[in-house]
Formats: C-alpha cells, structure tokens, sequence
C-alpha cells in the first residue's frame, strides 16, 4: 500500500464545492469517481481541507491510498483523462504513510481577488465584480488587527457550532494590487467555515468607508456576538497554498 | 429617431456566436431581446460583423435605431441590468443617422490568446491550451508573409464561397509574450470567416516547427487550392477592437 499526494487546481464556478455530497456535483466525488474507474473499487480521497460552492482552488492538496503501483507521471496522466476540464491534477508525490494531508497541516494562503474597475465578463466567475475605489491603506491598517492568535467566533459559518475551538492564528495579510485589481493574501494556521470571505467583508466595508475598524474590534475575540454581517461572495475567494509539518516524509519519485 | 452605438463585450463560451439563429443562443438575440423589453416592439440591431461560436469580443460594435430619448447613461444602465452576465454594455454613443457599425469599418483588431504552458482550467475557455513551446521567431518571420492584401480564398471558410473577392489587407501581426501566454495580435480591414483563425493555425504549424512557411506561400494568392488545413480553435479568439472611416460624425451626449 502506498500514499499519494496530489496537486490539484479546480475551478469551482460549477461545483457544489470541494465535498462529497449526494445528489450534488461535488469535486470530491469527481476524484473519487475518477480513482474508481481506475481501480476498479471505491476509492477514498482526504484533502486539507473543504472548499464551499464557487470556491476556487490553485492548489488544493489531498492524498489517498492505494495498491496500485504506477508512476507519478502515469498517475497524474490517468487521472486527468479521466477529470472533467474544469479539475486538474497539477503533482502527484508518493508520500510517508503517516502524511496525513487534513492533520499535518502547518499552514495555509487563501487569495481574494477583487475587481474595483468595471464590470469584466471574463473575470465574474473568478474575481469579486465589486465596481468601486477601495481605500487600501485603510484596510492594510485595519487587517493588522486580525494578525495573531485570535477567537473567530463571529467570523465563521452557523454550521461551525459545534467546534471546540475558535482561536486560530493569521501569519499575514498582504495586499497586491494590479491595476484594478486588489488580490489579498491570507496566510494561517487554519481556517473556520466561512473565515476568510467574513474577514474579506469586513475588510471590503472599511475599504469602501461604509463602517470603521470597530466593526472588527467589537467582534474579533468575541468580544460583542455579532455572527457574519459582512460575507464576501465566493467566486473571489481561491485556496492558493497549503504547507505541512513534517515535509522532510515526503519523497518524490 | 436616433441612431445609437454600443460598445459590447461579451464572453462567448455559452454561445452559438454572435449572429441571430432560431433555436439557439447568440448574442445578437440576447442584445435584441433586451432591447425588445424596452422598446415593447422589436429592434434590429447591426453589428461590425459576426464572431463565430465561443469566440469572444472585448469590443464589439453595434448600433440600433430608437424613438425613445433616453442617456448614454441610462441606455447603458437598462441594458446591463436586462442583459445576462456574459454581456456587458462598456460605452454607448449617439451617432450620425449616416453611421453604419458593418460598411463603415475601416479596420479591426483581433487577439489570440495561447497558453504554452500547464493546462489552466480557469482559462481552458479563454485561451487555446496549447500545452507546447512555440519558438516565437520563426512565427514572427511567418507573420510577415500576410501583411499586405492578399487573396485569402485558402483561409477562410467554405460557406464564404459565395464571396464576390477574397482580397483583404492585413495592416500589422504583432506577438506579445507574457511568462507561458502568447497574444497574437491581428490588424486587417477585413477578415472572412474563420480567416482569423486559419492565419494563427498556420502559425502555430509552424511555431511547433511542424510545418515551415511554404504551408503560407502556396496557398496565399490561391497559388495551390488548399482550403484551411490549419484552424486554430475558437476559444482563443477575441475581437478587440473596431474602427471606422468619419468618425467626426460620432458625437458622445
């Protein structure tokens, strides 16, 4: 038996999102769906995690067992046959059989892309189509406030409830700006449901001056429950990066 | 009554092209519909010329003929709120009675977009994903050949047959290389159908150093009857830019 990672990019503009659900086209159940006409069987994947509906992905990474024995690039070039063009396998590594790519998550880089030009067709899908000046500077200062290990309960989803913990650490938050394009960089050690686009609101309603930084300090540690006001919509949103502990375990072949 | 012009972009990967077809969706019946809806009678609009399906324009020209008085401002805004998100009105003009969007053209610009490196599903509808190196010199040597009028009886399509003369003047090809994309930029007073695509074809041919410029010499000037052997296909495409003799008749309100 051996463990594999993979790379994979996905454009989710057609997807339920990244998990397995019945009767809802998922991109789970297209890799799962491709890995058994390979293997002729059920085969499970484990990713670092989920992505919601249009939601996108550069590099989502996930890992999967098997007793196959074919090679990285064989691998890679069965399963993009087999994907629908909108999912591509981009690496495939053989990896220690303890890598877990859920668990030993180190870190990882969301991107948000906003467009403050006009409308762009070619961009609705794959960029917040938000049509206004954004104030950058301000929401540079305003997102050092997330920086560090904090309590997300008012910047994640309902359906995040039941979860132990809310506290989880932002490494940075950058700002790159291409024109009329704004792309924001988060990096942490872990994300709640829903935790990057609440932060991205709250960072877009700063930028068009419509609220102050308040609405981050009264919330931010749970300081005043006020549950997801602001939500930035999903098509800008992109799981960029994910890094792990441990890498010295992996072995490409 | 008024003559208005509209500048429209619109991705084309969800359509049967441009030109009005019963049974199918273009984006001349989507731009007539809405224009129905606000006229409550039915508007015929004429348009610099046709794009084939999943070709797309940045800027494609249209005019319309109108009773009602309404802004630029306001015949934008009703448009775009009654249009699908795959078409977006950028500009609207008063014109002369005597403008014409098809006879008064004097050239146009279109782009090809090719990826030479990994496949990009974010682009897979908006750039040919070539997956190759192309050696760019070579294509730019190639490019030379077109430049001038020239009978493109070879490269165009079959139902352009009925055509009185195959003669167009190609103005200028320029290369822009960005990392892995190359645009291929082509300026002519006219392009037959699918000519765009029968020169890139070609070029491609010989940029992957498959074929060398003999494919363009025998069959440029119906030497050698060879009729488009090489098509590069649609998604890539992209008219970018139209521009019309007396345009000191265009007033802007």
């Amino acid at each position: 038996m051996v463990r594999i990672l993979c790379v994979v990019s996905y454009d989710g503009s057609n997807y339920s999102g990244y998990q397995k659900q019945l009767n809802a086209k998922t991109i789970q159940n297209e890799i799962e769906h491709a890995l058994k006409t390979i293997h002729k069987s059920e085969v499970k994947i484990f990713a670092s995690g989920r992505t919601d509906a249009l939601v996108h992905a550069y590099n989502q990474i996930f890992h999967f067992d098997t007793e196959l024995i074919l090679t990285v690039e064989s691998w890679k070039k069965a399963l993009n046959s087999l994907l629908p063009q909108d999912i591509f396998i981009k690496d495939v590594k053989i990896v220690a059989n303890d890598f877990h790519a859920r668990y030993n998550v180190s870190c990882k880089e969301y991107l948000y892309k906003v467009n403050m030009g006009e409308f762009d067709v070619f961009n609705r899908k794959y960029c917040y189509q938000l049509g206004k000046e954004l104030d950058i500077l301000k929401m540079k200062e305003a997102a050092k406030l997330f920086i560090g290990s904090h309590d997300f309960y008012n910047f994640c989803g309902n359906d995040e409830s039941e979860k132990e913990s809310f506290v989880r650490k932002i490494f940075d938050i950058n700002f790159i700006l291409n024109d009329k394009i704004v792309i924001i960089s988060i990096i942490g050690d872990g994300f709640l449901r829903y935790m990057v686009r609440s932060i991205v609101g709250a960072l877009l309603e700063i930028g068009l001056s419509r609220k102050n930084e308040e609405i981050i300090t009264s919330r931010l540690d749970n300081k005043i429950e006020n549950h997801c006001p602001y939500t930035a919509p999903p098509e800008g949103l992109y799981l960029n990066e994910v890094k792990y502990r441990e890498e010295k375990n992996e072995s490409s072949t």
